[in-house]
């Protein structure tokens, strides 16, 4: 508690904080106080921006994000470009600055997950509500409650996106409106590239980044996207896992059939999906599927780097409501290093007042499956298949024909897609000793060094393209919601959010 | 075909058909004729009272269908009165007749499946739709065309409940209506119970009919419920199975986590809902949890009865679509002598446009057993909630407790419902007897006789309580969709089944 109060009183109370090295002391008072100063017209910004629906399902809903960010950055001296895809434009926004040796390309994530507005606690998902907990619940706060000071940092702003990530993107603008007004000139340049597609798997960025390699051009990249340690205190984040998703359909009696009349007969399509999903994994979570976690060497240099991380699980276990995680690593920083086979969604006939007696025709389960630096999204996915066919099953292209329904007992349609693969970048190169002494400076702590992260993020053609490496600079609130309903940001990482940015702004980068 | 052909023969090619016995050829005849005679106007009734939505668990819909069904059942003589009950009330009807010494009871179900009105290939499953098939599919037809002859006895009606059960309610009205004005009056009073809650397992049903035990008084009960055999030969069915309802929810971490983020980490309830579903049965459909067929013997007698029901096994599974039927029997008249479990839906997350890369918070699946004479429905259940509980379960009363997300790893809730229980009445009975004379005289062939229908029928609690036999006399075709999307009734069934309904009306009862 007292890391965590530390790090809130960088900015809430600045009165009570004692500096280090008084060097730095100057710059990073300035920085808290020009943030906490920003705040509340930022919270403005952001709650307009909030407001602008972002599936890109609906991909013509992207198009008021993008007009959206042009002006807010042509407002600050960027020139901005559209980057044409397959699918919804990239945006480009630019600005150089005189003596800048290097540039530094800042990837933004600006669609956001599909919502359910029935599951959410609030009028709209797009209608940001303040919130604070009060006895265990989530209620409302007026937003006038910004105006008083001291700002409580607990509050949070409910809203699709809220961490994940125009939080990052409007914390973001704040630094670099702050930056411009105080003429805090970076020594390089930044280009900030826009993705309105990353919900979706970013499906078009591979081509994109080959395509405009030339205007992406840049010495390394910055990712502001994803949550902080679950600690809360200042991340860096050096590696994602990569993502691909697979669907499962198996099929029963053509039509769903009366169970009375043809239970015992009839092979049920929910049975047949249960069985196979179980015959991946054991009881301790772990895939079972042979070759699966092949490849993965953790030596001791590793372990000791991942030991570093002030994980506590009994924290982790309590917050995430379990009694025991499962078994494929002894730690969670060790069990992410390792590929994971996850059920993301599944899905057979009516369960709730629909719920009717039959035995259904179909059964379908989404999997996501998250990939690590060693191995190779294609090759998971291959063993995935094939495992399916030991299990004596014959894969259709889509519905089942009558003449499969009538040759095979055991029945089942798939589709995949690699979303993207993983990246890792190591502690010692300049990228990552550069935004170390960055986030110490500010934070007057070491950041946590984190090797992979569980998530996912589209780096990886850039890492490849561009032959450049990638380091992600996280600032929410790990308990966000984020890919739920009722996801928020809480008020304290949204306003460390903007100092974390505006010291790597004002860090010299060599 | 040539029986097929014969059955439709009777009463859509009266010229062509050569009848057995002359001392009953024409009472069958002129049944034909009148029933022939009638359809138009049954039809209008039917689609009327089709036109009523009667999901039962919007009880202020069943009340017009109530009232609907007074008026229809005063215009010909009965009395009728409303048995209340906790839930929605019951419809009786009586009428007596001179010189009658026995009192059959009709039992009638009024409610019917709730609907998913996406999935209806027409306006509103409350909008009766005649349609025939063409190159496969089912198309419109005018509803004029009922008024040329020859009828087409293909031809079918499109509605919720046109087979399960209102087709069998107005046809057997129209059966009333043609003996009330012929004055062909039976020689046994008539009780006629109407259910409206049998489709949410008639909760209130077995209190009622102790409640009412001296208005139900009768000597027999006469089920008009159900589907006929297959090959859609005029059936009699003597014993139904029982059912009970579970639903299963199992409970991975509070609110959904990101699958990158706790992939690996967090259990996900999808994958221990599918391992527990692929713990109870094995890869042939067969129930592994021990005890759960016990009591069940098929002596050499049994077996031949069944054996003389004509199922073509070939047409059953082309029909249904499947390669091999679960290996629970070796034949499907043996396999519905035995107890079943079914998933009758599953859900986590979810799946289509919606899904989104979580570790879902549970994952619930919804499971039916039909139960048989010889096996108790509370002594199966407590069998499936041992087996639970030997997996390692902890089984929580509803939402798990902090505590115990603290205490167990793997928690799970459930609920069930023991709805009816399973009934036989022996071929030898006088009931069964008399009914297979008065199909055997108007259809000149005997009725195939089932010994257990595969569904569930609310008979338990008069069998119980009334102390009475019981037959189901069914009439619908057995690809009616019932419980599904598209439900619908041939209409050479509806017409058979005004015969069905005379024939027995017609036969003297001893």
């Amino acid at each position: 508690m007292l890391r965590r109060y530390l790090s809130y009183g960088l900015v809430f109370g600045l009165a009570v904080i004692c500096f280090g090295s008084m060097a730095a002391q100057i710059q990073r008072e300035i920085i808290l106080e020009k943030a906490n100063a920003s705040l509340r017209s930022s919270i403005e910004t952001f709650k307009e921006f909030l407001s602008l629906p972002n599936d890109a399902h609906i991909p013509e809903d992207l198009d008021p994000n993008i007009e959206w960010l042009i002006t807010a950055f042509e407002a600050i001296d960027f020139t901005t470009r559209r980057l044409p895809t397959e699918g919804i434009d990239l945006l480009l926004a630019e600005r150089s600055f005189p003596d800048a040796e290097k540039t530094v390309l800042i990837y933004l994530q600006i669609d956001g997950q599909p919502v359910d507005p029935t599951k959410w606690q609030q009028n709209s998902p797009y209608e940001p509500q303040l919130k604070r907990k009060e006895n265990g619940s989530w209620v409302n706060v007026p937003w006038e409650r910004l105006d008083q000071q001291p700002l409580d940092p607990e509050l949070r702003i409910f809203a699709r996106s809220a961490s994940d990530a125009k939080g990052p993107v409007v914390a973001f603008l704040t630094a670099l409106q702050i930056a411009s007004s105080e003429q805090w000139q970076p020594n390089f340049n930044l280009k900030i590239i826009m993705d309105c597609e990353e919900e979706l798997g970013s499906p078009n960025l591979p081509a994109a980044v080959e395509m405009f390699r030339d205007q992406l051009a840049a010495d390394m990249l910055i990712i502001l996207d994803g949550p902080r340690h679950i600690s809360n205190l200042p991340t860096l984040t050096f590696g994602a896992r990569g993502i691909a998703t697979m669907r499962l359909t198996t099929y029963g009696p053509r039509v769903p059939q009366h169970s009375g009349h043809y239970g015992n007969y009839a092979p049920n399509p929910a049975l047949r999906l249960s069985q196979l999903l179980a015959s991946m994994k054991d009881d301790d979570g772990r895939v079972i599927i042979p070759g699966f976690y092949q490849g993965i060497n953790l030596d001791s240099a590793t372990l000791k780097i991942l030991a570093q991380v002030p994980d506590r699980e009994e924290v982790i276990l309590r917050d995430l409501g379990i009694a025991k995680p499962d078994g494929v690593a002894p730690s969670y920083q060790e069990a992410i290093q390792y590929p994971s086979l996850n059920i993301r969604g599944m899905s057979s006939a009516w369960v709730g007042t629909k719920v009717r007696t039959i035995i259904p025709e179909a059964a379908v389960a989404n999997l996501d499956i998250r990939t690590v630096k060693e191995t190779d999204p294609q090759r998971l996915v291959d063993l995935v298949i094939d495992h399916i066919t030991r299990q004596g099953y014959h894969i259709c292209d889509g519905e089942p024909t009558e003449e499969e329904r009538q040759n095979h007992a055991k029945l089942l349609s798939l589709h995949y897609e690699i979303s993207y693969g993983a990246f890792r970048t190591g502690f010692n190169e300049s990228v990552s000793l550069w935004l170390d002494r960055a986030l110490t400076r500010v934070f007057n702590v070491t950041p946590i060094k984190i090797r992979t992260s569980g998530g996912s993020i589209p780096i990886a053609p850039f890492v490849q393209t561009l032959d450049i490496p990638a380091v992600t600079v996280p600032i929410v609130n790990r308990d966000n919601n984020q890919h739920s309903p009722n996801e928020n940001i809480r008020l304290g990482n949204y306003l460390e959010g903007i100092c974390t940015y505006l010291a790597f702004l004002t860090e010299p980068v060599n």
